[in-house]
């Protein structure tokens, strides 16, 4: 018997929500379409052999229709995952189990189109780009309706007045529109990036020790065949134990992270109790409870997105420090890279698919934003005041004078400008510089001191519209 | 069909190499009997619940009978990950729903019994802390094994002189069992270490916001009952939102593994085809082969066990990183926590277990230590000479000079003693200070410059017999 | 000429606020009694050279009076920086020069007493040990007093109520006393491990190759005579490439920033604009000031703390993946320990005393906490309304009729109490289950459900006091 | 007095070295004309106010000579670091302090040329470019350096054999043409990464909370006149907290340290006494010496390379959680950032002056590289062997054979032509399918067996030359 979760819980259906892994935590941390189980890494290895069974029966050094006959055979399903993982304790990795079972299964004339002229990490590496680009190509997709989510919100929000928070304190007013523009160039960029790094990965060919010595004259023809098979740019050399390419990509990886990162962080601030300008939406009853707490609607996408990019940063750092390899193929670092480029393929591709999620589905409060910057009774706008007495005074003593005023209102819970007028000095210096009530409170309205908020907005969605 | 890998290739047998799991990286990386996959995740939650059940009708507070009920049902086949996994996308965790699928097993008079007062952290938290006792009782016995094997080397090979190597040159003569008695005390240390962190797992009871408040007066009954059904310490507070304790156990692992990689890179550097020092040896046919060279045999134990232990630096910054947690439960930091030390276990586990592998199947071949040692010539006896001198010249004189023969034995691949003598103003001096021939000869010999070797293996050893 | 900030600024007296270093951020990551400069680094040198040559007279190995005269000799000031630091590119570290400058300034009989039987590598990790265990000391009495603040904080704010928050949302009630008992539980445990990786610093003490064989027969005695001199623990064997003391002592200065960096996150959390349950004070005008905005009182504290806490992580991954070291001692990783280690302890150093400064003045607003709580209108307490339910109706039932209650409240901006008795069913359900006006206004009374906090607050002062 | 180190150890040109710093680390850590030290960062933000205000000033927005007037002042020799470090202790950062320092020193007409518009963030942020770009351009020119050297050696040591190594195992022989190649290929690859690094340096100028409004209409116009006048790309938007810009420079460096390390651990490889086909030779004497072993070559540049690129993975990772800041301003990862960075450019700024250095002076013993590789006894030649025999025997049955020889020929130190000549079986097939003892000889002839070796040394050299 199977526990259910009862008639009133409607079972989720996975292909709706992208969500197509089966794991505890796949949901949270494995969501949407990138795969990179064991099953996604043995067909990759199986369609690098396979292409290069193909490259070498297209330069003569395999029978004819023996590429044909390794690709037919060179399916995931054919072979046993478990005993290709206990007999890759032999030998350190998988691939020469691999290549003994799929020798097996082609016929005796196209045994030798089998993995010949390649060493195991030229399988591994070019799988591991296989799987990169299909998951960059996942990703990019998440990103793109992030980005285009990003950039509806900074349109449809240009004039919506929040309060603008540095420190985590109120500073001057912004719109969220900008906000959300911000969060248009962060993702842009990313994406930018990332395609770049799919730009750049390459096809792994170099044999033993990256001479493709056993393929005599005829090594450099069959790389070229090869990449051409798999759609890969070929490398200048292989690189076996240059390891920039997956430092960059590593690094186009962790960018997405950083950027979908600060994009949650504003989302869970914004979408405290107390400020409450931001809700996440979904149309799932029953997101954002709490297993205790019956009132709970936890911004949950956001939250699992942190969840997400907070372990990029440790993983870039195993990348970036399994770089220092040995020689012409190295003795651990390279086995460091596997799981780790994997699970940060894995941790990118769900960010992103809740990324998508979260920006369609933000709903935005203006109102509250308007009464929370409101709330503060104009200390947001004491830059402007003071800049209004700046020409005057001097900017320092504007400054010192505005702060002033600023702590008596905080103090006493007053109006900035009612600060201002209290003080005997302050007024008499408002009145000196021909600063009447009028200009006072037109200095105070945030409407009047935005800024190129909207220019920017106009800048980042112009930006935007020229993204490839 | 599924492929196999011929009738010469005999199926490994998983039990006997302490292989149990079955993903096609975990005889790599997930060697060993350290288990942290879906279902343990899984059972350690459902056993964090039934404990919970058992304590509250200790407590009085659930029927008679009740936590029997709970504990009957609470087992991991009675449940749908995977139905768990896409529903934990509603809340963020799969324990709502886990929460949901247990109480609709037992009968209703047992209901209340069903996670009452706890809130999902305390499951994953406890349950996470129940997994880690599990691992650090794994990779202890590991341990254990590998320093018994140290200790037998150290022991074993306490007169067998080799170079001691510094910055990878030769510098004075060391013996194996000193190398061997340092392994020894590095794992060693790392096994206090562990078992420190493994006293300081807690259990994890606060409930919504760690004052167990929905418990009424009863919850620090309900949470020490708790901690004795699971055989977990009480903390002084519920932890949810400090993490020191994770960070800590993080660095128990990573210390183990440090120690390891240390072990691993020795051994890498000592079975190099051109010092050939050490072999690693198993009963295991092909192990060390390559795909492409027939006569590889490479340290197979050794390279994995660094492609284990060079993940362990990046994992523990991201544990690091993660305690900086929000308040009452934090939006992020703790979902970034459950992989990353699941995988910390699962990592330090397989080095454990190969490292078990590569002390007990170590070959040391003192022979070709003591040719590799003589292949220099005398000058790794340099220090000893200078020291003979130093009395008469002064230390830094005595260093110049011998510095200066060195140099002239290198440049043209003759003894340090000849070249010292070949110099007429350096044999001037031997002569003034009275050093003949002989006592040359006696300065030159490797069995007289080992020092404290023989009393720092007995150190080693007498606190390796002090290890509970 | 040199600019100076104007009458109006009274010049910082550096010492009355524990800032004793002169950089240009300084003040912000180096604050505090912590000092690992060159001055401090060369000193611990030749303080460690010293107690050696003090150690050799002992031991017989040196003329009578020759420790004293290489003691009164070593003395930074004698020495030229800028020149051992290029100097130092010869040899890759600074100790062959310094070793020469030192013996130039001693007199001819005492020249065999300096450095003899020591390897760069002594000399320098000893150095680092003796700069720890200094800094440790310091780092130590910041804390002591945090966490003497936060324990005033914990007691005095017993009976505070606020609003526990998870995920940033308000959750259930708390007091301010039990979430300054957490911190105070976080510090005093960081404290602890502190001071055990204190207690494991150890003197390094080997020679060339860690044989001490260039002492004979003496060098145990010297190396324990030094280890006496120095009052540091002597090890079972020197540990010139088993690093596992470097990583727990990295460990436990991680440790320290993990709990601070919590408490600062708090700490600007409570004091957003829309939340100011605290505000950070100290006694110096224009501390929290902007150079932009007036009005600004930015938590500088809590944002500096973060600012020093962040970067451990990192810190602690280098020291942790350096500790694969090669052999008798390591080509490079060794090298990549020394001012990673000494920015920790600087760091962690600055994070401290800033804690304390923080601790020391933090201003906690009862009266808004409570206010925070109310403007919730009740929804905080919706668990405790379950709870109340859910003995009659199922603890699943209660929690999803009272979690639609939660969701009529928050979207009608109405009570929970209202929004409950608004709906006939909910009405009808509360009336059946005997559960009156009176009983529903004392179940969202959050004085009445407090739970534990009050016992837990407790529990925290008493381990607090048991601190040695 | 301070101690010199005496008439034999000449003073120490810095000059010539490209040594200009004076810690005591800093010949090792800090080596080369990268500069990041207080006076830099101090003068990049008065680099950054001066340009601020002749921006102004061309808006029509200071009077008439206020930009030089500024500019005239804005030199960090006038300024008392000190008092700007205590300073910031109030502020959180420098630059309100030096913001009024600054004022201080123009006159009154001038002053409202100062600090216009901008926040303090934007001042640190572009003096942070200022200063990456002028270290990326010296890093470049030493990379540049090293890089034309390693195509040099792949040049002159195309037809150079010697053994390939994996996992520190002979395999099969390259070319130290090719090694020297892949080091080039990476160092050109790190290069053109850097180079786009620079490329995306942007100037920050957002005001308070990134909206310009203390400019009002005129901030858009200001932001570029400032961009223009400090060379600086403008960027979409004020990148406050969208820092992907400072994680992607952060990756081009640690790119840079990974390419690097990669190279210096091959040296330190191939230096070892064991191997010692190559040497680090510099001019100048005593570089490479123990304080302890006179015999003692070190390779100092090697491991001092890898000192510094050791450190570079943490450091990114700091600089890639830094990466998650709230909303307008960060509350802590902002501060994170500025040590971080600086460090990350002055240790990749030192590893690449160290790396011109080495490879500079790199010495390579062919002859020595040649015997290394005959005293495997044609083992790495297996693999050409089991080529031969394929096309008879099949690829996994040719490669079990000369396998089981391989296995004879080292157990019993007998060359493997005469391992496979000896056993019957072998022998039989060899002559089964036509093969000689003079087509066994051939087949074991390194020089016949390089593969695609001149090739790849010659993409790489005309790769190299089309780098800009």
């Amino acid at each position: 018997m199977v526990a259910t979760v009862g008639p009133a819980d409607a079972r989720i259906d996975g292909e709706d929500h992208g969500y197509v892994h089966d794991g505890l935590f796949d949901g949270l941390f494995g969501r949407g379409a990138v795969s990179v189980g064991d099953r996604d890494w043995l067909q990759a290895m199986l369609d690098t052999e396979a292409a290069l069974a193909r490259a070498l029966e297209t330069a003569g050094l395999a029978a004819a229709g023996a590429g044909a006959e390794v690709t037919a055979v060179a399916r995931a399903d054919q072979f046993d995952v478990a005993e290709l993982g206990r007999r890759a304790m032999l030998t350190g990795n998988p691939v020469p189990a691999l290549v003994r079972a799929l020798t097996g299964l082609v016929p005796a004339e196209a045994r030798q189109a089998v993995h010949r002229g390649a060493t195991s990490q030229d399988i591994i590496d070019t799988a591991a780009m296989l799987l990169s680009r299909r998951a960059i190509d996942v990703i990019a997709g998440d990103l793109a309706t992030a980005a285009n989510r990003a950039a509806a919100l900074a349109d449809e929000h240009a004039a919506t007045v929040m309060a603008g928070r540095t420190l985590l304190q109120q500073a001057v007013p912004v719109t969220f529109g900008l906000v959300a523009a911000g969060w248009l160039v962060g993702i842009d960029d990313a994406r930018a990036e990332l395609s770049r790094a799919r730009a750049r990965l390459a096809v792994q060919f170099g044999g033993a020790a990256g001479t493709l010595a056993s393929l005599g004259e005829a090594g450099p023809a069959v790389a070229a065949l090869l990449a051409a098979e798999l759609g890969l740019p070929e490398p200048v050399l292989p690189w076996h134990t240059d390891r920039l390419r997956i430092v960059q990509l590593g690094a186009g990886l962790a960018g997405v992270c950083a950027v979908l990162g600060k994009v949650a962080r504003d989302v869970t601030l914004l979408a405290q109790t107390e400020v409450a300008e931001v809700t996440e939406r979904s149309g799932q009853p029953g997101r954002g409870g709490s297993s205790a707490m019956p009132h709970k609607q936890n911004p949950v996408a956001s939250v699992v997105i942190l969840g997400c990019t907070k372990r990029a940063p440790g993983l870039l750092a195993t990348l970036a420090a399994a770089a220092e390899q040995d020689q012409q193929r190295a003795a651990g670092a390279w086995h460091a890279e596997w799981e780790t480029l994997a699970g940060l393929l894995r941790l990118t591709g769900s960010a992103a698919a809740w990324a998508a999620d979260l920006l369609t589905g933000l709903q935005v409060d203006g109102s509250r934003m308007r009464a929370n910057l409101e709330a503060a009774r104009g200390l947001p706008m004491a830059e402007n005041v003071a800049a209004m007495l700046a020409p005057e005074l001097g900017r320092v003593e504007a400054h010192d004078l505005v702060s002033a005023a600023a702590a008596r209102a905080a103090a006493q819970a007053m109006a900035l400008t009612d600060a201002l007028l209290a003080d005997g000095n302050a007024a008499a210096t408002l009145t000196a510089v021909g600063i009447g009530h009028a200009e006072l409170q037109a200095a105070v309205n945030p409407e009047n001191y935005l800024g190129a908020s909207a220019e920017f907005i106009k800048r980042a969605l112009a930006a935007h519209r020229r993204v490839p």
